[in-house]
């Protein structure tokens, strides 16, 4: 599989996949091990998580899944997030749904993270919502701290638009790695709004989450305009499944986009793996993004 | 007080007071005198000035003033603003309404501003608008020109976005020390559209206008839910007073922004100063964050 | 005619004449001869084209004129573009309208401009759309490949934001020279969302297409209260041609805009250049903003 260089000494899957949902499959521990090995095998090596996935359970999930095989540790990247609080039964002391990036919070949440992971360092850390609140000089503060102490290797952010990203960078000793946002055929918005040409300019490779527009984007006008399209599009790549076309439109932005898929089921893994040897030609990928605009570019 | 470094030279009191209704007060100069009197003592020492307030009348009754007791001059910063042109019976020669930030108008402008206020110089100037029609180069040389006169000693803007603000910054010789926006729990645009993450980037501190939104805020479903909202705040506070619960919103914010009490009350220039006692939790400020956009942060 | 310096070596006229509806004027190639010399004459020497302009027609009517009398060719500046593909009779192996800033379209789009132009080199080649799909470094080795082979001299773009600019140029061997924007008194979009702050911040004049709106900007209640003010402006000018006026308030901007008149009749081409001898009070050119946006500026 394709990797993508983030820095000199670290490299991801360009297929990504994301653990927001694996407390949804009700997996034993050894299910996940062998969802864990699929990827692996498949050459999606890394692993995308946040503190608060799960209403904070989804970490301990995997990492409970990784103590039954801890070589598996050192051939995978694990990325998680921290900066959003939730109310919830597992963090009685929230009292209130907001945004914290205090270094306190950020040391808290990786502290947290590597526990509930079982691991001793994440790949990377991302900053997970732009906090209206956001102390730039504490988030450098805490990842000095956190690089220091080992615990984290690299960090980013997601959702940023590219103001917010080059504000907290210019507070920080090394590059932000990657800014992980929603991208897909149905989602534009940061096609549009310029993230994705911060991302071109910065020489980073944004994540995708949602690549699918979570698989519910084929009931209004514009979901009709776009499935007749990608069903066309997918008869020419002579396939069925219009998630591989979905990935394909993603793969084929000259910026590089790494899709996480967040599938719990190994077909619909392949899938995204699947849609790596596509290459769309122009006139589908535009044929796409005028049924997603519901008008051609000017 | 707290002072807020603007130049290695200068620095503002955190609170700072605006004069723009000064005409609507109908203090007599020593009436005047007394309120300056008591900004000094609350440690208010920057007053905020331009040269259009009350149709062009403003700063001559605080020249007025001061004139009674020129050693006060000394103790205070001054900042005054030019660029927009109002029609008034003060200023016959005005045929219409516009801008005006041509090397010309910006010399003459602060003349007047001296003139009236009976200062040598203004510690501060500001373009009061973004001008579609700037010429970059005619306001560095006025800045240039005033600078060496020793007429005006650090220069910035206001109500300019981050595009605006760097293009006339990269004219000229010096950087711009603040940008003075509107912002208040009820105004959030310069919150959410990256002027305060500019000017964290530029590490300068904002001034902000209207901080209690002119005090008319509570009459829509917008503003009774911020009403709710400030009132369980003030509660929690201890206090009876909103408007305190507005300047502590403002006061909490990492860019350390300097909030312009505009009263000719002293109680009322006090509840700023009283605020900066306060230290909003998260939750309180996304509380108040949340009454204001009519939902959670995402 | 005053000129505008792009690079030390290359500058346009002020003025400059647009073919895009060269097709549509019939003329035989000495009418299109006697044109372009009632140009010249004028001191309009920089021309305007792009591959697509009349379906793909228009740079081959100016080149049939152009080898009547080839020693024209070094008293002008020849400025196309490419990167839209369009449906046309005349490019059949084009199966729908989409973007294509590959490096393959790029060379193969120049060397069809170069044979229909009947020229050895363009002045200045820009992109014409802000391409979605766009790589910039593929972008950048058209240009190299393009600059080296002695086949194009400077490049820019047309229609891009800040953010597009910044980015394809921070690709590139040499700074865009140029970006072709819509400007007109009835069309502020881009006097309002930075995209002439930043031509101001990076020193580059930009082209304005549809100067006068395409001459239908008189029917809706925007229009009917600009012409109103046009007329006013008219009248204080001595004129009665509110082109006149539309083209003097475009050429006010400190931005150095350089409209693109394109009309086939010499009569409207002079009107551009009887411009150049208005200079708008601001008065005059915030009454026409005032109309367009149908309130003053705050």
């Amino acid at each position: 599989m394709q990797r993508i260089q983030l820095t000199e000494e670290l490299s991801f899957s360009r297929i990504v996949h994301g653990m927001w949902r694996l407390n949804d499959w009700k997996y034993t521990p050894e299910q996940t091990v062998e969802l864990i090995e699929h990827c692996l095998e498949q050459g999606i090596t890394t692993f995308d998580h946040a503190d608060i996935y799960g209403s904070y359970t989804c970490e301990k999930i995997f990492g409970d899944a990784l103590s039954l095989k801890p070589e598996l540790r050192e051939q995978m990247e694990l990325v998680s997030k921290c900066g959003i609080v939730l109310e919830s039964e597992n963090r009685p002391a929230h009292k209130s749904h907001h945004y914290n990036t205090s270094k306190e919070h950020i040391l808290l949440s990786v502290d947290n993270s590597l526990r509930d992971l079982q691991t001793d360092y994440l790949d990377t850390l991302l900053i997970h919502r732009p906090d209206p609140m956001m102390n730039p000089e504490e988030v450098a503060e805490a990842f000095s701290a956190l690089k220091k102490a080992g615990k984290v290797r690299t960090f980013g952010v997601s959702n940023f638009k590219s103001h917010q990203f080059s504000m907290l960078e210019s507070y920080l000793d090394e590059p932000l790695v990657t800014n992980q946002v929603e991208v897909s055929a149905a989602q534009l918005e940061n096609v549009q709004d310029g993230t994705l040409d911060h991302a071109l300019e910065k020489r980073i490779a944004p994540m995708a989450w949602s690549p699918l527009a979570g698989g519910a984007i084929f009931s209004d006008e514009k979901s009709v305009r776009l499935k007749d399209t990608l069903t066309q599009v997918a008869e020419e790549l002579g396939t069925e499944d219009l998630s591989e076309v979905l990935y394909a439109w993603i793969l084929r932005h000259p910026s590089q986009i790494m899709p996480i898929a967040g599938s719990g089921k190994k077909e619909r893994i392949n899938a995204a793996v699947r849609a790596l040897d596509y290459h769309l030609t122009l006139d589908q990928w535009f044929a796409i993004l005028h049924a997603s605009m519901g008008h051609d570019v000017p």
